[in-house]
């Protein structure tokens, strides 16, 4: 199937991303994951590439365009080499668009600049130990003191938890206000007293990818680390969740695709019984209703993201390219580390990081069972 | 998700279509299956309302366009009804092709301004007894004798087979070249001596589409009648079976997206245990995931489509729409039929009638098993 | 696998069965499946080949032996032949039960030897329009009345509903007991002033079989047809169901036995590409797939039936042998139609009858949804 | 479902190998998973508890009872606490069966003691780099010279391949004989010159457990060492290898079963949405239809034991018994994990380390594809 989403632009720069992940990225990713994170350095030397901020006003030291694509080649090629660890995607796609829309434009001076160069590193703290799916059962609060919010309580789970230097945090500012409402976006800047970090947590996959619980005991946020309306951080959230959840999708095509593309390669070469294994017609079978499906989920997601940059992807699409297109991502890195016999559960061979790493997706960014949720929702269920 | 592949000219056609369907086939289809047939007036009623020969040349009587959405729209609009003996698709889609493509002059003005009118309706006939996935198995011979071809052998489950005046038929013309060479298409016209059909074939769906068996015994068929090249029938066949399996996905999609429809209606409307039975988590879920599935497969389908009609349709990609998007029409008919309950198995819902109509989808056009060879073929394996 | 369930006498038995049902059935079967019902002789036939009421004691005219293997090999026997339009299994399991364990000695007199002698058939009547999945929303209302219920309402879907002398009514006694309570068994009697029958449902498969509506105006039910105790109903069908149950798994394997046998037939005899077509790979593999969960059906099935025999089978093991099966049986013969390419869609090929009867299986006798859900209760969640 | 495959004796027996295991394996199991091995104590700790050689003869220092079922219980305890490294069922189950039915008595005598005690750890090497499916394919090979065999060859992922004293290896004894033909067994031991190991192999899962490659470099091993008939080989690896299959399929039913109940109690006690999470009617379909499966494969699995005791066990049901139970494995780990959301992602969690610990038990042993193939062959395709 011939596919056209990207231009001559995009596939220049996917060059260009591609020479600088060999040299920067791939002969440390492994170190990486033992550390369990991935070193400050390479986010500076990233801003320096022009790979963060993409989408970021150029007044503020970014690219100054916003189509989503270019992303996606940053994103495809980080899945291609198993660059697993590094967080560029939460920060460009998913607090990106946070900093961009809402913060003021004091706020913006003040964090993009270090945004595009990779000296401030982001997150975003919307889950807490007892608030996962569930958003409204948020209880981390913020309490107004003169010209500051007093922050209490923690979250978890949260991806570049440990380098993290800016955090937008959710937390409750209005205690009255029932569920969703009394919500608010803080940023926490790193060294602000009273917020600390876990541990680093253990994880299936994403080994160099840095996921922490945070802390929060009574720590004063200025009033101007407001991020977008008080008592409209839900609303905010849901604003920019399609974009987070497409951008998973783009990762989890290109994971799909790249771990079929090995495997195929693998299957032509290793041989049983006198023949390739590939040429059997169960693996054959297999692998072609993967290649099937992979090729059917990146038209979907193309379309998504031709949608996203003309202002037309529903949360509801987004919902559907999120929850398919990672369980995709899994059985395809099922079956291929199946494909591969003994070697497909050997730590050293490709397919069976991509197959832990490909758990996670149907879990984080809202869990597929909330996906479908908001699908059978939109049909009016 | 918002789809872009019809115009506005598109809509308009999809409109009278949909209100001469509506008076002219609707109302009569269920006599039309307990007939096992539909009548030759509404081939000539399609003639003059223009919906037969859409693609063929006007200097014949034809609509001038060869634009595949034509056929989209009246397919869609057919399967939307249910009115699945209605064979307009095979005639205009899968034969039409054939008779453009490779007729010389003097053909297209025999055969295709009654192919337009519906006065000449075509069917195509390679399948026989003992050879159907393995066209190479083909055992119908044509020996020429002078100016003629003397064809002998015997087809089976040859769609418009009662109707038809003009079978497009596979025969091997050349005994001694092996598998594949050696096919040549002949046109039987109604009539010649010799040829003769068996019974209408009881199927488990498709109630009103004739499909028989047809004999061959010593049929003189004039030289005249020889369709393309002699000794390149295989050729001329895998040209064309592209478009008659896009044909098919369409027809799968529109069929998934219209059971969907109905079934949603119908669980916002039955209750159990004092609820809409699609108030149940489990109903939304099996509906998201159906919904989602649908979704994918229509962006995936019309983007084939814009393919197809910019020359860049592969065999390959043919063969992956039609495997999944028909295996997504059983999907989708059987869990509809499932939610319906007890009122699923009985024959006058239409769910009932979509699950036996949807069942051949993988079966014809060349099965899905055979569709998965060809896609695994293209990867080498 | 060696399955020991039956012992040398029931192996017997299904000689004698076998034999009698190959002479009395298997010839005109096909004849009801377009008349859409057996006729009243065939039933009294069954009775004097002691068919009927095998579990009866010998003085009301029954074989005296509660021993479910006996019905297990009926049942088996019956789907070997596809006469799915034999309505014996219902009357003996599934209406047997309560006649003989419910009702008071002078109606066991009253009712049992026609029951055994097959002039008096049966059925049950738990379905409304309305109350499917839950019988707590039963509308059929009967008023006591003297020495009489005067009974009204409706019931759908009745097995045996256009045969059936006797049938079992379930209907609330109590209008005042909220949900499952204030329900009581009525027998209504063939007749009876008030009581008609609507058409003979249109089904997609158990042709044979008469399943109807059934009207209940203001009919006066004598209060010594009043079975079991009132206010009890609920209690009494919760107490069959588990047999109705797993009378439908048993079923449900030997459907999927018989036609995995019938596929693995067909498909080394029929060839293409020169092989068997059961020599492809995909075709071993769905087959050896198939043939191995048909195996682990029988030894779970073989189980229950040992279990109800001993009194030890719960509802919840029914529950999961029922959805299980059912599901497993629509697989099989979904995977073997398919296996029998275009002659699978033809309805004299057997694999295509034996794809539409086993569809109402995952419905009827409590949803397979339903199913879900019991097990889920018995797990604690 | 009530099972019946234990006695009081097997239950009493489960009691005191359970306190063993929380006392002397529970509380290191973590630590071996990071370094990679069990430690040789535990071996000899095991033999003191006679938990090694159950099978084995009195006179030998083993248990004397050849009953699988004491087998089973260790296994099933193992697998409860998730002391997947721990490889006793190798030794006993898989290994064991060899020594005690093929070795001569002087053999027994050297090798048994020790094989109870745990003095003698015990491996079995089959796979080669270039031979794992394809037992054929066996490329190592010993030349017979005076009164030894001239090992030469390599082999890989062998399960305690780092501890084992003796490993039993296939060799091709016969260079002329195609295929199967000329492969015989050799016991190597432990300090034999030329006979060396790689390193401990980096796993997916089983992360305690040491398997690794093995490298002959003309080790000379003693004639006396030939395990069986020379050339029977693969005749011997025939008649274990169904045990080694039911073996794991034991351990795959409880896994899930494990898993499924460790799940079961997770749902109940975390909340979202103000409600526990399995109280959702996905998680409530989804966890009964794992615990529907569950209680078939354990009702399967319980008969194939009995059969296998009873000498009825064919190699056929050890092959569907393998696959089919170690697929259900893998999917309620899988399914489990989603239950968990985030936290099903954190090594912590007992839920992840099931999941990657499934994920090889439907390759080794023979992959499960080999299994659908002797499956296939048995039903004559
Ligand atoms: C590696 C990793 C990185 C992450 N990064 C971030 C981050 O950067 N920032 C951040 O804020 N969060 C992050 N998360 C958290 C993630 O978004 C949550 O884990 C996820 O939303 C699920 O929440 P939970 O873990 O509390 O699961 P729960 O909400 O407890 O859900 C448990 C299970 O119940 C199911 N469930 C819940 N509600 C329903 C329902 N109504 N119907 C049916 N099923 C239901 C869920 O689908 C799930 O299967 C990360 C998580 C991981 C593992
Ligand atoms: C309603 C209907 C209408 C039809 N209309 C027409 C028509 O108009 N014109 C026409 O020419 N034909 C028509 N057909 C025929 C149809 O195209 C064939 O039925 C189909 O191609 C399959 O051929 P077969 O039935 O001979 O199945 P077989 O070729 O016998 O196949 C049997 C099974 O074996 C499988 N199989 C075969 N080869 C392989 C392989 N290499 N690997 C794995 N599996 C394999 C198949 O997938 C199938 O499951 C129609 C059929 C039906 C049912
Ligand atoms: C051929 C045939 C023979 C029959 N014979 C008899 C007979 O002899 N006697 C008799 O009394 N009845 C009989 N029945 C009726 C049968 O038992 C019912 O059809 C069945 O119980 C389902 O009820 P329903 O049709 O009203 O479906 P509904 O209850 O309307 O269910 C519709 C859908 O909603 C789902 N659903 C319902 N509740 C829930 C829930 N809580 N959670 C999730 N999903 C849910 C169902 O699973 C189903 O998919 C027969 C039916 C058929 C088709
Ligand atoms: C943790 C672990 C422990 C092990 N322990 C031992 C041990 O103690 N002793 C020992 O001898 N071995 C051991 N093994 C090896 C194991 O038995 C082999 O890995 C397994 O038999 C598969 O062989 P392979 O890895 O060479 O895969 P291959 O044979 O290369 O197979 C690759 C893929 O091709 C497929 N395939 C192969 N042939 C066919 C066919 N005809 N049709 C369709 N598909 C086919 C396979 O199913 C698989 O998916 C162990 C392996 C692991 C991972």
């Amino acid at each position: 199937m011939r596919h056209s989403l990207y231009e001559a632009d995009h596939e220049d720069f996917r060059q260009s991303v591609r020479a600088w992940l060999e040299k920067e990225v791939a002969p440390f990713h492994d170190d990486w994951e033992r550390a369990g994170i991935v070193p400050r350095e390479l986010w500076t030397a990233a801003g320096a590439q022009g790979l963060l901020g993409i989408g970021v006003a150029e007044r503020h030291g970014g690219g100054g365009v916003r189509d989503f694509r270019w992303s996606c080649v940053l994103s495809e090629e980080l899945v291609r080499i198993g660059a697993s660890g590094v967080g560029f995607g939460l920060h460009n796609d998913v607090v990106g668009p946070y900093l961009q829309d809402l913060a003021t434009e004091e706020q913006q001076e003040r964090w993009l600049p270090g945004f595009c160069t990779g000296e401030l590193i982001t997150a975003i703290a919307m889950t807490e130990p007892g608030a996962g799916s569930d958003l409204q059962g948020i209880a981390t609060t913020a309490r107004r003191d003169g010209g500051h919010w007093v922050l209490n309580g923690s979250k978890t789970f949260i991806t570049n938890g440990i380098n993290a230097d800016l955090v937008v945090v959710v937390a409750r500012t209005d205690p009255e206000a029932p569920g969703s409402r009394g919500l608010s976006l803080l940023v926490v800047e790193r060294g602000m007293a009273g917020f600390t970090r876990g541990r680093n947590l253990d994880k299936v996959g994403l080994k160099a990818q840095d996921t922490a619980e945070l802390f929060f005991d009574d720590v004063r946020v200025p009033a101007a680390n407001l991020l977008g309306t008080e008592g409209h951080g839900f609303a905010h959230l849901m604003q920019n969740l399609p974009q987070e959840r497409l951008h998973i999708a783009v990762s989890a095509v290109a994971a799909a695709e790249t771990v079929l593309a090995l495997t195929v390669e693998y299957v032509t070469t290793r041989t049983a019984f006198g023949r390739p294994i590939g040429s059997f017609q169960n693996s054959r079978f297999v692998l072609a209703e993967l290649q099937t499906e992979v090729t059917i989920a990146r038209t979907f997601v193309d379309e998504c993201v031709r949608q996203l940059d003309s202002g037309d992807l529903t949360a509801t699409d987004a919902a559907m390219a999120k929850w398919w297109t990672t369980e995709l991502q899994n059985k395809v890195a099922d079956r291929c580390l199946q494909l591969h016999g003994g070697y497909g559960y050997m730590s050293e061979y490709r397919v069976s990081k991509a197959w832990r790493d490909a758990r996670v997706q149907s879990i984080y960014g809202g869990t597929n069972e909330i996906m479908k949720e908001i699908v059978g929702r939109s049909m009016g269920l």
